[in-house]
């Protein structure tokens, strides 16, 4: 249902629009040609058209030469991916109105974002990354946005502690185990919103580090990122940072919303999702090189192989490096500021390339011994893809 | 000299740009009213009016409330002060091909960017503040804009390490005190360059966590803030942070340019400067209230004050909160992602507000005991101002 409404969204706008036509609209969604030619949809309009790669009008993605080697992601090439429309971008005209209830603890109430500020104030950063990124390497053509690397970006948010407004209202009552949270976003009539609503369930103790966040990267949060107020978990895959959020609510059981129930679980090819198998939670261990980007022309000698490091588990310990495509190792460096675990950690290793292709690749080590593996994990949606081998860069040495 | 160029660039600007007009040029710097009107010069066209102040062509500021609470502060908004116009663009237009001559090591050599790129990589926060900002609070009228606290920024810069550099040319040559960098503007005929010239010397062991930088959060440095190529000396004020940098020497003395044996020499208002006093290197402990922003109404109830600390000197330690103008203290609380040393962080701190007027301000206090002032120290040029009073804001609540 989810990806069906996707689909006629993107095609009404890609009907609609003056460059790409209606061929790319039938073609479907990730011809890399077809992408680039497409234009940034209206609510996303202030991106950086030049360094972005359009799927749809609900999926953009930050191409891997962009991110740079400052360590944070501008929110002008941050990829973008709604499960559903943006609401009327009336709801930003007047921020500090928004509503969010805030059930399941001891004094439920409704706050505005006003009163959310007079609670409490923090700062994290963290990736920000779609359960589907990597999705455009697997082979079974999962429907979604065919991402490769550029679903996922290093934000820093800004807002208030939930577990400060839950101190407020008298603590999360006896007994709840999740933290179930309500996106704002309106439908047509006719469809029921339990098939659509995005509404996602994550352990209640997630709350500790999670935030009602107003400002991204320094700005309000734009419509299209989720403004007025987004929660943001940190660790926790993207479709858990929910947008427009207008309710909080600690509760019993896990939301019956399809979206939860059967949407974002990983199964093998074929199967329905259904609540038994795993949910897109906490981020698994990855890494991939940013730069070179692939398909240069290098000159021969040394050359400086940087890329990003992230997880939502164990913390980042070290990082590897491979010219050959995996066939040795090299230890690389971390470098620039750390930004606390749950960002990511930039890394650089020198290397030094011959006349030639060379297939450059990285893995992460974590904390706890786990290491990024090789391959990916086969399932039905295309889901954490995390494996080195698919994330290679090629390169030729003149 | 360097001031009558500015006010030379600035009149000729001002009289060509459409709105603004010939009235504000020949009024001068710095009416907040009639610099809030003034047209963004071509160099920065790309900041956002909104949230700036342009006090003259080459003299732009953040507004305080622009600056947010997610602890990086945006290219779009970040301060602009050059001493004299930047180069002419076609110096952005192959990024790759800029020239550095580095000199005073022991193997001296010309590298282009491309062949700094191959040395190394890597990347610091750090605060990029202009030795006049709180210029504006002083009483004589000190030549110069007139900054309040906007004139800072905090900036991610990624490039290779000068100490890398150094290490490829076999090292710094014995004797040498001090890196003397040198810009690449250029100037009408007529003029000594010796007078205009942006060329500093820092101690030479600055060099340890000096970068030679291309991107400045996240993107190729724009002309305006010293790209293609800005040395970067984390700690010190921002004119020792060369733009254009044309060369990097290792060098006995202190260059002998007018800018750095009478320009940036804090002394007693009404004399002259000279090589006797001190320079502007390290800055110092400071700290200011970003939210309130001043001015506004606020009910009555809790507040989050917060805002930012930074120091080139010792670390911060601790911040402290009045809402009485001074006469009383209250912890704050740092928060948000530690950034390292030379950036800043971010304090909040809840206080209690009744009905009246409220003079909010903060004070930094560093590892090693220095506190940040009460007072300005004054002195004819307006530099180095941490004064904690005149940094205060007014707000009322109804």
């Amino acid at each position: 249902m989810k990806e069906a409404l996707e689909v006629n969204v993107a095609r009404r706008w890609l009907l609609a629009a003056s460059a790409g036509g209606a061929a790319a609209g039938l073609g479907g969604f990730s011809s890399p040609s077809l992408a680039q030619a497409r234009p940034l949809p209206p609510v996303a309009s202030f991106k950086d058209a030049s360094r972005v790669i359009v799927h749809s009008a609900s999926g953009i993605e930050t191409q891997r030469s962009a991110f740079g080697t400052s360590g944070i992601t501008d929110t002008d090439i941050l990829f973008l991916r709604n499960n559903i429309a943006a609401p009327d971008a009336a709801i930003v005209a007047n921020r500090d109105a928004w509503q969010v209830q805030i059930d399941g603890v001891t004094q439920p109430r409704t706050l505005t974002l006003a009163d959310l500020k007079r609670i409490g104030l923090s700062s994290v950063a963290m990736v920000l990354q779609c359960s589907g990124n990597g999705r455009g390497f697997f082979a079974h053509k999962a429907s979604g946005s065919q991402w490769k690397v550029g679903a996922a970006g290093n934000t820093l948010w800004s807002g208030v502690p939930v577990r400060d407004v839950v101190a407020a209202l008298g603590g999360v009552r006896e007994g709840m185990r999740y933290m179930t949270s309500t996106g704002g976003e309106t439908f047509p009539p006719g469809i029921d919103p339990q098939k659509v609503m995005v509404e996602r369930s994550v352990p209640w103790i997630a709350m500790e580090e999670a935030l009602l966040a107003w400002e991204l990267n320094g700005e309000p949060v734009p419509l299209a990122h989720g403004g007025p107020l987004r929660l943001i978990v940190p660790g926790y895959y993207g479709v858990n940072n929910v947008k427009y959020v207008k309710r909080v609510a600690f509760t019993v059981d896990e939301t019956s919303a399809t979206i939860q129930k059967s949407g974002y679980r990983v199964r093998d090819i074929g199967r329905k999702g259904d609540p038994t198998q795993p949910t897109m939670w906490h981020m698994n261990l990855k890494s991939f090189v940013t730069g070179p980007a692939g398909g240069e022309t290098l000159r021969a000698g040394p050359v400086q192989v940087h890329g990003v490091a992230f997880t939502g588990g164990s913390p980042i310990k070290a990082v590897e490096v491979s010219v050959d495509g995996g066939k040795s190792w090299q230890a690389a460096t971390l470098f620039g500021p750390h930004l606390g675990r749950y960002a990511w950690r930039q890394f650089v290793a020198q290397v030094t390339l011959g006349a030639g292709q060379h297939l450059i690749t990285s893995r992460a080590i974590a904390v706890d011994g786990t290491v990024q593996p090789e391959l990916r994990v086969e399932n039905e949606r295309a889901y954490a893809h995390n494996g080195w081998r698919d994330h290679a860069v090629a390169v030729t040495v003149a």
